[in-house]
């Protein structure tokens, strides 16, 4: 629960009424500062967290600190506070932190995979109808097919026999394949004992700030290194301090996005209205479409304003992708449980900017980490 | 190289001339000992078996024992042997072992994914053109989708837009999608890196002999409990110590086959036309599909000539699969490289029913291992 996302889905599930158990084991802020970087809004320890919590929520709010890998922390956990829903963000998310060398891929997929697979026996173990709710990305299709996306699955005809099969994964980093791995663990254990599954293919997540982030206190981390930061958010943070946007080879890099405050949205709505029993249930997570030079410009228009000259960067590309493809990706199924976008992305860069321009010296001092170049084939 | 394929592969490319560097952590010797098993043919330890070949082959010869999740041991021999090909056949290999329970399961995706993953990097880092041949299974593809399988990829239309992409995977043990997994990294990191793979989409093998096992001390291992000892195999055995033949559920289940000294002759092929620099080559191969029902029926006719009275039970099935399924695969690459099959199967079972009964005693010692009844969804 000590993630950007974690922190204020928990804030929100809080301020609906129901009782969280949060865990987290902080790798987190150990790999930011393996990257020498830092959360550039400063966020509270966990102990201040909580004890901020508890004088709002008492008992509703528990924490325990542990690892997805401790499969007793985990099946201990779960047996004993037979949660309802799982909301499982607790896996190392970066594509270029995955890609630094061999000891980083083995970590993220080892990381990534067993401890799933730790969570779906504690599943099968103790509460077998709770509802999994498991965070994976648009990344695992990739974009290399050149079809439109669908969600999870699709419709084909094939030498005259007709089938729904998997839609293709083709993803671009370890990290990427670690979430496809899961991805297939998921689908099989659904099969396998029946139990019922989310897998959330979220888009990229930018914005700083929630309904429920009210205060300083209640922030949520921000990062803007290479490899912890998104895209849209590592932008804000280099336009804030005045460094060129890194903008990699081409820039018609496309994909789906999606505000902080509507990836909480959208997972709140996937808690209200659960998979069915045995079934893997597979939803696009994003609002709209861009491609990086379209972001950057947005930026740069909205910095300019706000007098920062913001400069666009042409940077080697270090990573293997396509920097221009056809991108088209469904994303219905979400918008039929009710989700509707709340925030324009060009308010939610104005308010990133002004949220960021309050913390430009934290920003500056890690300012190194921004451009590291993990190279994909070094 | 100790393995029921390693080892009379091994003996054949010796026997072409080719040099050889052996590796094992004998896991699989401890795994059917876990089973409370054992070969139904008795096999000389790895010391033996060196000093034997020594005898003939000399230097063209060498051993070292270690474990693929040893990075380290794993890159000194890949940068020391500088291996022109690389056979990648060390993986936990059984579907049953790895659903005994959570720790077999995170045992085998663990190993094998991480395994996998080491020799990605040690032959990026040292040997990045040599070809590797990773042994994968046609149960990748599963038969879920009742579609026709094709060799890796297929072409396919959608909302106007035609791809090739791959065939789908639904496989159905955490074995077969740890094979999955690999298939995966393996095609990323010949995108990546440049590397060449050919990944094999095997079929079940059975026999006992190969043109270079021409005395006993050269048998390779016979695995007949029901973890290691695959179909046929584990059939025929049955049949020698008189232990109905276990049919599971209605004994629809379709798979394809291939003969021991036909997979050796396959992969021999492969090593001799290896996939181009960036390739990453699917080979589905197996000789023919039959139902196991169709199989027992053969065992059964050409074991009642012997005397061997056998009986076919039918078994409560503990796996989770379709019992009666369409199942039609591609299987050309092979052929087209020049494969031919040399075995039929009813000569292959008369030869390995005849092995197998000079070794009654031992297969009648172990018989408690046929049916541990290993369940899926225990």
């Amino acid at each position: 629960m000590d993630g950007y996302i974690g922190w204020p889905l928990v804030l929100k599930q809080l301020s609906l009424g129901n009782e969280i158990l949060g865990i987290d084991n902080f790798s987190r802020r150990k790999n930011v500062e393996e990257m020498k970087s830092w959360s550039a809004i400063p966020i509270l320890s966990m102990k201040e967290r909580i004890k901020l919590l508890k004088q709002d929520y008492g008992k509703k709010i528990d924490f325990k600190e542990g690892d997805m890998l401790n499969k007793e922390f985990i099946n201990d956990i779960v047996k004993n506070f037979q949660p309802e829903s799982i909301v499982h963000l607790a896996e190392q998310p970066s594509a270029p932190f995955s890609m630094i060398d061999q000891a980083h891929c083995v970590y993220t997929q080892h990381n990534n995979v067993i401890g799933n697979l730790n969570l779906l026996y504690a599943i099968k173990n103790h509460v077998p109808h709770t509802h999994l709710i498991k965070l994976g990305t648009m990344g695992e299709y990739g974009y290399e097919a050149g079809l439109e996306i669908t969600e999870g699955f699709f419709d084909i005809e094939f030498r005259g026999k007709k089938a729904t099969i998997p839609f293709p994964r083709q993803a671009g980093s370890w990290y990427h394949w670690s979430k496809v791995h899961d991805s297939n663990n998921i689908m099989f254990a659904c099969k396998l004992w029946g139990i019922r599954s989310t897998d959330i293919m979220q888009g990229i997540v930018y914005g700083t700030r929630t309904s429920e982030i009210t205060n300083e206190k209640l922030h949520t981390r921000f990062d803007f290194d290479e490899a912890f930061g998104t895209v849209i958010n590592r932008f804000c943070a280099q336009a804030v301090i005045g460094h060129p946007i890194t903008i990699y080879g081409e820039g018609g890099q496309t994909r789906g996005f999606l505000a902080l405050i509507d990836s909480i949205q959208c997972i709140s709505i996937l808690l209200e209205k659960p998979a069915e029993n045995h079934e893997y249930r597979v939803v696009n997570q994003f609002d709209q479409q861009y491609n990086v030079t379209e972001l950057a410009k947005k930026i740069k228009t909205i910095g300019d304003k706000k007098g920062l000259q913001v400069d666009i960067g042409s940077f080697e590309n270090p990573r293997v992708e396509k920097e221009k493809h056809y991108y088209k990706a469904d994303h219905n199924k979400l918008r039929e449980l009710g989700f509707k976008a709340t925030r324009e992305i060009d308010d939610e860069i104005n308010s990133m900017l002004d949220d960021l321009i309050k913390y430009k010296d934290r920003i500056e001092k890690k300012k190194e980490s921004i451009v590291k170049a993990i190279k994909w084939r070094s």
